[in-house]
């Protein structure tokens, strides 16, 4: 498995981290979840170094976490601080592997790589993720679910949105042959650290899920779709009166994290939210509603399917036929390749 | 996985093929089909050259099918037409690999080898496929099922049909002690291009499922079941008054088209018919759930309980010890082996 | 896989073999199990070598088997004593393997090495098996399942006791802090053919399960986990009036039958007993309750999760970190290592 490791992924959302230790598998490695006592979050290796015991089977112990085999106790740095058994010798081998973590905005941060190379500033800029915690001015829901292919799969679906018509036709709408040709406009950029897809369609009709949200005929509709390597997407929608500043209408941000399972799962974090309605119940309902069905029935059996039936992870080797749309995928591949093979040579 | 690939195979039952696109996998090819507006039938590959989405998701528009994800359309010779995106240019290696299929007496049959030899006359002669459509003569149905075995061992399996007392008492009934032994008479037949597995039972009491369409007391019992390479038998079961020439009473004719899913699966189609009792709708739906049960609840669990205990799909492999039973098996066997070479060699 | 082969497993509890044939797996080796009309157990393949079909699938009739797809027949040594078609020459290759068996105690023994080192004196000795059928002293239980698991690491948990708190809370029962600590003493010995874990706490109170069979307010507890190579464990938990002789006050044995069924599954074979109340059925039924609630529904995943997550059966190639606790463990592991090696060298 070939991935970027010395590189922040989303471990989960803030709330779904507690006393209560949960279990996750990135890249491979099976890794246990849970907060200290002051709120800290831990992320411990989930396999006790005696018996190989899942330890979020397991009771948190003030700060630290009982193996639920022998009862052997680590503490948060993964040392072993108590043996119940006989003269309650500890052998000096006796730990589990700790992952630096960073939490900010609602997101717990992980650092798969060389702790030592763990630096918060390489986090995901608070700009594409404060809105999460927000509360003034957006409306924010957040989910997770599993995804039956390679992160790059995912990756892939979202910076090119042209699926949408025929993957969405429910959620996101829109027949195929209104929504796309002529009145969109694509455009993509990159810089050296990011690749951006973006999509304008000028004076539009709302789409279902906006007309609720939208008071007007029609307006500026644009998507920006952000990528930072490894695999973190912010993304921001827009409906705005024609001709009016981006932003001084309708906005929903929403945030795309995937973290990679193992060669062919991928664990994907989702935000969603507006700025407008913030207390109406029903819309906020509606809107997680929304994002489930198209990520969950949509989106996740049509990757999985095209993972299925690629039969390798490796999409180059397939030649695929890239049209003009794959651009911002194959600059984003393209860059993971570097970074994979920059920390090989190291 | 080596197969007989220039061969002609069967795809579907004609009833089966319509405007709704189905998937298939033949030879672990996977393989959509579908109807053009003048009712021809298509066989395209299942996986969009694009990114490798399965077609049979999509929709059928015209002549043309809709890549589900991002809505290439690729005509019924494989090319794709359309392309919703951008300025809609189409890459020249957008194409789908398209399968000469032919068409007769009910049958859709695929070619999954060279296009080019895909020659009709090859197609099984119409004189064993003729009574599926011929309504005037015989009551037909037909069905399929997926057996979790190689499709040589679905063809051992009716090839030798002294498994009949012990594997369908309760369907082709009959006590083994009974319905095996002096009476019967085994013949087996070879020429360049079939193997004939025949038997003979004279002045037999009809068996219970005969019994209803059998006035006499006893009658001559005949079955022939005809193997032409790779996988398709023609059978005729026949009940004859004692002495009369064969065919002048009950005649049962049956197809068994044997379609490699891959090295362990197969798609059997068969197809029953009978001569007597033929506007009788309970007769008839005695006649399938007879062929459904002998079929789906009795052979195909126990070739799948041999292929499983096989660990392989080389029968020869694990030297299993002959009867003189399975003369025409291992002629087939031989057959098959041989064509593969054949095809190896070219 | 590498298997002590030479040794004597639990087949299977008299009771549960009969005239219906059954199928098992050992060692990867498919074996059907029945008994001859005058009662002797047989274990012969379950794969026929004609058709490799499943053997228990058939029937018995006599003291013969009779294969369930073409109806040959093979003895109790397993001859092919009758071939119903044809002529019915039965070919000299046409054999199933048999198996020594060893039936004493209500247990049935099989030997999976060369037949002719089968050797009886070799089985567990009765003085560990008697009470399984000595109903005048004792009420007994017997039981079976299948841990997802190599058969090592079951034997590892059962020779390593001090799981039971942590593992057990609601059947063995004690908070950790009480049951592990000072008042345990723990003592390993080893001779030739078996490793013995030996638990004792003087004057403790009884368990949940131990206080209704015993009406002082405390006692002596002591916990002798005898195993003998390959995987036979003989266990007795005993309750004694404080400085009285072990033995004089209640009395459960225990047998713990390990049977690899491939490199990461076990058959599980249990017999749980108790010299009291032996006619009280109510206690019987809650005595066979622990025993599967605590085997099936907290040992097993724990051991599952275990295997689950080291990803091979090679205990040592992981590093473990090992406690003092797990001193007869690897006593018992290295001797398993030590005859496998002397098999191989033979």
């Amino acid at each position: 498995m070939k991935f970027v490791k010395n590189a922040w992924y989303c471990a989960g959302w803030s709330s779904s981290i507690t006393r209560s230790p949960i279990d996750r598998k990135f890249m491979g490695e099976p890794i246990v979840l849970y907060r200290s006592e002051s709120g800290a979050p831990v992320a411990l290796s989930n396999r006790c170094p005696h018996r190989f015991a899942p330890m979020h089977k397991g009771c948190v112990k003030g700060d630290a976490i009982e193996c639920p085999y022998h009862g052997l106790q680590f503490d948060t740095s993964g040392a072993c601080v108590h043996n119940p058994h006989g003269d309650g010798h500890v052998p000096q081998a006796a730990r589990l592997k700790a992952y630096p973590l960073f939490e900010r905005d609602g997101i717990v941060w992980i650092w798969m790589g060389e702790p030592a190379q763990a630096d918060p500033s390489l986090v995901l800029d608070s700009k594409y993720t404060a809105f999460v915690t927000d509360a003034q001015t957006f409306a924010t829901g957040v989910g997770d679910l599993k995804v039956k292919a390679n992160y790059l799969m995912v990756m892939d679906n979202l910076l090119d949105l042209t699926h949408a018509p025929f993957v969405h036709p429910t959620t996101v709408g829109g027949r195929p042959e209104d929504s796309v040709g002529g009145g969109l406009q694509v455009k993509f950029e990159e810089d050296e650290s990011s690749v951006t897809s973006n999509y304008f369609v000028p004076g539009m009709p709302p789409t279902p899920q906006l007309a609720p949200m939208y008071p007007l005929p029609t307006g500026d509709f644009r998507i920006t779709m952000r990528w930072e390597p490894s695999s973190n997407l912010a993304m921001s929608l827009t409906m705005t009166p024609p001709g009016q500043p981006d932003g001084s209408g309708v906005v929903l941000p929403l945030l795309h994290l995937l973290t990679p399972i193992d060669e062919t799962h991928t664990h994907y974090f989702f935000a969603i939210s507006r700025n407008v309605a913030i207390d109406n119940e029903q819309a906020h309902a509606g809107m997680m509603e929304f994002a489930r069905k198209a990520f969950e029935e949509e989106d996740e059996p049509m990757i999985a399917a095209c993972q299925e039936q690629m039969g390798t992870t490796d999409l180059f080797s397939l030649k695929p036929v890239l049209l003009q749309t794959d651009v911002a995928t194959v600059k984003a591949r393209r860059k993971v390749e570097s970074l994979v093979k920059n920390e090989a040579a190291q």
